[in-house]
């Protein structure tokens, strides 16, 4: 199903032009309309250009009539513009249809959006690194945008991993739900919300982070890159001492890739005893290991969307319907 | 003078104990009381004991009685307890005459002092990096924590640095106050607050930060380490989104020390591009070169207290005359 795809950069500027190509050469091989936005390879300082440059690629993002505004990369650089942003417009072109999808640094857009307009957008993959990667693009990752691109999208599922390394941890008494072996429960009609942790902790007590009643009873989703489980803690300890873990129903935790323990000095404190203690500090559910983050297998998600999370024993699995 | 100092451990876990003993070598060799904490070189997992050690930490320094209660060390582990300080304990013994002194991860503690009770703690040296040095402990820290010892301190002058980098940002106007050659005001009575940027942003919107008519027309100051310009810009970012700033009357940017820019990329991003953005978004007067933060050469600042800022061409100094 040939499709409209229009590529812009609200954040970092391209670094690797390769992938750039590659990922437009592909979504083109796949039959789609490829719109790219003219200052998709913009460069200002470390930005994908200046901040007008990148408002103004929002904006034509929103008024291109696309089915589906694809982020190129994350980085940094949409949280400096907030205010600035045109929401209206991005809301009212998500009314009409077009899909916007990104991950990283677009959690700051998704996020603001959602608080100011309440529309839906979608927790997915980036232009270069997923399917610009020197790689085969990932196939969970493909098929998701495939759903989400011809209608079909209804849900993701993922099978609970075991934390083998809780298992070390002798003074931890409460432990991520899916730490026990079988359990079964329904959480139905909950606003999905969240996405990159540091990103997502950075608006707490803005004007940018959705109010209590948007996310009441909610599912809150979070992944994030480079990051010591220490300052995992520390953002979700923001997220706790705020207030706003406390309404939740489940916190789902995503891929936490690329950042190194401290052999003979974490002594345990890892990814698993930071899930373990946020389970023994929050009447919601903690689930880990949903395909979603900086890695190559990843899900999309409706931020913003109402939807339910069915667990049975391993088995887990977010479910929105047709949302379009 | 012969002074009681109580050294304990609030965060994380003390790595380098030569250090630990060269500090209390030095601090004894100075004529002084060292009393060191039970649990001072406890280790759980990457903390200096489990929680409850060191909240028990905390209120044994609190109960000691002693001139001045001296953290170990900073690193992490005081967000997490913030719920369960005795802060009226800790406040109590502020007004018998013990000064905190403390930085980096001691910043929540002091954040969350000020917030609940109001009560002065000092942003200084901590034992290990600053008196346990393998070179000689720096000239002003000494001094500086000499003066807080005998009850001298009054003040702390620096010299306001060119930002040579700014020269090649172009479309920044907004310049820092310290970039123009020559001017001069006077901050008075202002309450004086901050530390860490990283820790004292993660306490926004949650109980431990302080309300605005606390901070209103305050001296804002921040350091960090290991954090690029970028994530240093998200940190103050938040902070001015979340209204933080608006009030202020001056930001003073202390030490962001041991970050790595990306040559070829970063282009020009760099601290002078962040601290002119700053200067841009605020009323507030941004000053830098503030010797304060993971560097050896540190001032003592009274956090909490009302204090002065004069400022005359390139010197400024931040006055308070006595504290005790």
């Amino acid at each position: 199903m040939k499709k409209h795809i229009y590529i812009y950069s609200p954040s970092s500027a391209v670094r690797d032009k390769a992938s750039f190509r590659r990922g437009i050469k592909r979504l083109k091989a796949l039959g789609h309309e490829v719109e790219v936005d003219e200052a998709a390879l913009a460069k200002y300082q470390r930005f994908a250009g200046d901040d007008a440059t990148r408002l103004a690629a929002i904006t034509r993002a929103a008024a291109s009539g696309a089915d589906v505004a694809l982020i190129t990369r994350g980085g940094y650089g949409l949280t400096r513009i907030l205010p600035a942003i045109d929401y209206k417009a991005v809301a009212k072109s998500i009314a009409k249809g077009t899909q916007f999808v990104g991950l990283s640094d677009f959690t700051a857009l998704q996020t603001a959006l959602l608080a100011k307009t309440g529309a839906i957008t979608w927790a997915g993959p980036a232009l270069g690194e997923d399917f610009g990667t020197l790689q085969t693009p990932d196939d969970i990752m493909a098929a998701c945008f495939d759903d989400l691109i011809s209608g079909q999208g209804e849900g993701a599922g993922w099978q609970l991993p075991r934390l083998p390394a809780l298992d070390a941890i002798h003074s931890v008494a409460a432990r991520p739900h899916n730490q026990g072996s079988t359990s079964q429960f329904l959480i139905k009609n909950a606003p999905l919300w969240g996405g990159n942790l540091a990103v997502l902790a950075s608006l707490i007590g803005t004007p940018y982070f959705p109010k209590p009643d948007v996310i009441k009873g909610g599912i809150l989703f979070v992944e994030d890159v480079g990051e010591h489980p220490y300052r995992v803690e520390r953002f979700l300890t923001h997220l706790l001492h705020a207030g706003v873990l406390a309404g939740q129903k489940a916190i789902v935790l995503g891929q936490f890739s690329n950042y190194k323990l401290v052999p003979g000095y974490d002594s345990g404190f890892n990814f698993g005893a930071v899930a373990a203690r946020l389970q023994g500090q929050v009447k919601a559910r903690v689930l880990t290991g949903l395909p979603f983050g900086h890695v190559a297998t990843k899900v999309m998600l409706p931020v913003g969307a109402r939807v339910t999370l069915a667990v049975d024993s391993r088995d887990a699995l977010i479910f929105w319907g047709h949302q379009h």
